[in-house]
């Protein structure tokens, strides 16, 4: 099993070097007095808390997994104990609101910690992550009785929260959804229905459970507009916040699932369950997108999380194991074979980890800034990082999910066949790993997300803004002669992608499946632009400290990541989607549903 | 769970169609009866078994694994009787020695037949699948004595066979083994050591576990020169052929895997077990390339066969499944929804599917008839096949198991969250599909015996015979209007192939790490083409019987099929994975071992 051992190298180089983020915390209102030295501890601190206590549960949760017995769930043995951990070191509340009993701190620092936590134990990280999303929904649209009930405990932790939205007959579709909700005055309704794929629906962590739930207003319109958002929770609240009568939203099963076997995924019955109504009917499905958008650049995190963990395991498998010599001599000539990092394969399979995983850290973490910028600056500013964020968190969630998954596969065939037994923790995460590319929209959703609405929507607006912002870059640091080969292909890529959702556009005029046609290969051929640029930007940041004089096998090794990102997957892999996204619609579409096969 | 129904109108249509297999046999040394009849009687009968007794068992088996008990192994629930139905139908002997018990079919028909075993339940057609390959091996190098003893039985599936290679410490370098043989006199061995990962190592179907084992006989040189090949059966055998004493090769636990649970994949111990020497000493490594050889084309097998299986599951949920209306209006406007098939994202998943299974299986069937050709035909008949199973047995091992790997995973995607919970079926078939893309040799060991010793070892030539041979179909069918589109970037990517391979050689001379730099994407970029090869084919084939005026859904299916594989699958993927075997290998080796991280 390989340890887990938090990034701090890597996690401060990009928070220092690539984001500036002690400048970016002095100027964002509210986190002017977090200092390094703050910031530093937190991260520390939370890097003990992943490495020491929640890593030693992964391979014995995934074992054990969760169990169901007459509506409850037990967790796996040492989840509660973690929790109770998590709480008690004031984790929930990091980037809470203060008069609900938060730190408020910057949702960035959050980013960084969940990521730590999320490589430890992405299945027990889900509980707490939910409730963070539930957290920010009641904050954004809850009315100011209602964070008043609801946030405090689960922001201190002693309550949980989920996000109820597919059932049975639709997921990608809610416009589908069929729950219903009966008015009972005062702003109260009775609610009947089932959801599935609940996560954290039903657990022993916390004494109530708060679900954010869709449902269907009697008599409203059918479709996406007919869509109210509910409070329902476990357990009904009186006057004083104290638990009163169990509410009839039980879990009828959990799901037996490919991996995460630690975060129970529920089955969720309402019976005449009481809900209250979150802002104005019908608006359910906007008010839900702030969870949503929470919860996929969560799901980006999962792709980091998971090739950091494989990539650690690999590299360190990678060392050790002896295998056959290197074709340029032995390298260690008094042993009986040499390590395999020694073989150009083994170290393109490496080198491909690395570069994701540090890549998308850089790209997550960035986000999580605009994040900030969004959530507490003003105007201009706030509105041009909401911007970049709609554009980008689509690309995110599905991107760094498929090359995350296809990362921490490369990590299992690191370890030949030790990496499909149990016993080396490899083949756990390619499980886990697998459902991030399904869960919170599919790939094919983020996709049509991406390019029908945010770059075709605005008229190639935004996506503009992202591109002049990564000319701009290679403009500036172009002329360096350790930067001029990564970035001369970089700024050119950065052309083509404007042109190319030009050229998807036009077709999309004459035939309205262009757009699903291309959709993916599009947002995979932006996102290795997108990646390229952090790559550009994380060698840069390492050529002006090796200008400066300093020398040392980390930066050196930032610059041969990114040189290898750039010629062996980068250029190559965005000249293939390119040509696929070319190849129009109807090579998929001329198929009559009988010539698919009988 | 998708239901497994063999597709005999595609396996038809690569027999007959394609290969013309009725002719193949009539020429085929001992295969002069086999008439057509005969032929379909056995594939349905095949087919009847995979569908009716195995894939009954594929959810189950998996769900209860095998266990492990005081040296014993149970195989899961019905396992046993379905292996007494498979003795009772005589499948054990359909392509051994008449001699022996065996029917004596050519070795194609027994692809037919494993594709479809394989296809229904994987787990279980290795206990099979490995007594076939250990009776190989006796029937190639065996001494007649040891056939006399060893073969019938197994041939009658009384026994079952195993491969004995990896050792802990060594899987891809064999050189390394340490298990040791000392001489008792008379072909006799007493052997000692522990051998892993050995599939059907110990169970209870059979009465008797004829193991191969490699070993070094004391005294004899390091490496791979110094290792000889062993029969050691489980139990001894007197000398009318009855079991005798047990030998002490014991089972020291099964491996918990990510997948295939109803295989026992078994830790050896040989504590002074008795073996008997097959051939000469020092020469095993040899011996058991036959075993191999035999041993990757099944792998190849499993990569289509997971496929089919994934196919079949993806495009009937795909028809059924109502979610969000086709852009370019309802399709189904009757329903709420319209079918996910109507969507091009979720076709183009299907498509890459249907080409890969389609093609895999023309690929593969194919190669089983140049097994045929090398078996049983003479001179440079035989010759000539034999070089094209040399070249192509690594391309076929590696590449459908990696495309293969590529589909299952979309057929999940499909399935949106209901492919990953078991229930569905799906998450299965990519658990069990993953060990292929590692056992009998991993990806990257594929690539380096095709590029250094296929290719590069006899300067060129196998590969220009290949490439010969598709150029010359391209300029026999590329003036036909309906296929010019799909022939004429084949036979581009045909020239390219040799091309490549020269500038690579070129490199080679001065860095010998380029081969191993470029070797995996080598190896696809062929496969591409090659698949191509054969969509090329199958198209051909089609659009005659359209031209003679057939019209049916299959034909023209085909014919569409070719060209979503050309266009959004060969052209873009050559050109990535040229352009990435061309990148070099000083981004891979630039980097010491201190600068992948700490």
């Amino acid at each position: 099993m390989p340890e887990y051992q938090a990034p701090l190298r890597d996690i401060r180089f990009v928070l220092h070097d690539l984001l500036d983020a002690p400048a970016h915390y002095a100027g964002l209102p509210g986190a002017e007095e977090l200092s390094p030295d703050v910031q530093d501890a937190i991260i520390n601190e939370g890097a003990r808390f992943a490495e020491e206590v929640l890593a030693p549960l992964y391979a014995s949760g995934d074992a054990e997994g969760c169990s169901w017995k007459d509506g409850e769930v037990t967790t796996p043995t040492g989840f509660k104990e973690a929790f109770e951990q998590y709480v008690a070191g004031g984790w929930p509340g990091l980037n809470a609101p203060a008069e609900y009993g938060g730190q408020d701190l910057p949702a960035s620092l959050a980013t960084v910690v969940n990521e730590m936590m999320g490589a430890a134990n992405w299945a027990w990280s889900m509980y707490p992550g939910l409730t963070s999303a539930a957290v920010r929904c009641l904050q954004f649209y809850g009315s100011e009785a209602q964070q008043r009930t609801w946030m405090q405990p689960l922001i201190e932790g002693r309550w949980s929260g989920t996000m109820c939205l597919t059932e049975a007959h639709c997921g990608s579709d809610l416009g589908l959804l069929r729950t219903r909700a009966t008015e009972l005055g005062e702003g109260r309704y009775r609610l009947n229905g089932t959801k599935i794929f609940i996560s954290s629906g039903e657990h022993d962590l916390t004494d109530n459970i708060v679900h954010m739930v869709l449902a269907r207003i009697d008599g409203a319109p059918e479709g996406t507009r007919g869509i109210s958002l509910f409070i329902v929770p476990k357990y009904r609240v009186d006057e004083d916040g104290a638990l009163a009568e169990r509410n009839p939203i039980t879990c009828g099963s959990i799901e037996e699932k490919m991996g995460i076997h630690g975060s129970a995924t529920c089955v969720m019955n309402l019976d005449d369950a009481e809900g209250y109504l979150v802002g104005e009917p019908n608006r359910g499905l906007n008010y839900m997108f702030i969870m949503m958008n929470t919860a996929r650049l969560g799901t980006a995190l999962q792709g980091l999380a998971h090739t950091e963990r494989a990539w650690q395991g690999a590299l360190a498998y990678a060392r050790e194991r002896l295998q056959m010599r290197s074709l340029s001599g032995p390298k260690n000539p008094d042993g009986p074979a040499d390590p395999i990092l020694v073989h150009p394969d083994v170290r393109r399979m490496l080198l491909t980890q690395k570069a994701i995983a540090e890549g998308s850290r850089a790209f997550i973490y960035w986000l999580a800034l605009q994040v900030d910028r969004a959530d507490r600056l003003e105007g201009e500013e706030a509105e041009a990082a909401a911007a970049l964020l709609a554009l980008l968190t689509p690309v995110a969630k599905a991107f760094c999910t498929e090359v995350g998954y296809e990362c921490v596969n490369l990590g299992l065939q690191c370890f030949g066949g030790h990496g499909y037994v149990r016993e080396s923790g490899m083949e756990q995460i390619v499980r886990d790993a697998r459902i991030a590319m399904v869960y919170e929209g599919t790939t094919g959703i983020q996709a049509l997300d991406l390019l029908g609405r945010k770059v075709m929507g605005d008229g190639g607006k935004a996506l503009l803004t992202l591109t002049g912002m990564i000319e701009a870059f290679c403009r500036e640091h172009g002329e360096h002669p350790a930067l001029q080969p990564l970035l001369e292909p970089l700024q050119q890529l950065a052309t083509e992608l404007p042109e190319l959702a030009m050229s998807l556009g036009q077709k999309a005029m004459e035939d309205a499946e262009e757009v699903g046609a291309a959709a993916v290969d599009y947002l995979m051929a932006l996102g290795y632009v997108v990646l390229g640029w952090f790559w550009g930007q994380l060698a840069q940041r390492a050529q002006q400290r090796l200008d400066a004089g300093e020398s040392d096998d980390f930066l050196h090794g930032k610059i041969k990541t990114a040189r290898f990102y750039v010629a062996r997957l980068m250029v190559p892999r965005f000249a293939m989607h390119r040509q696929a996204a070319e190849a129009g619609a109807a090579t998929l579409m001329d198929l009559t549903d009988a010539e698919f096969g009988a």
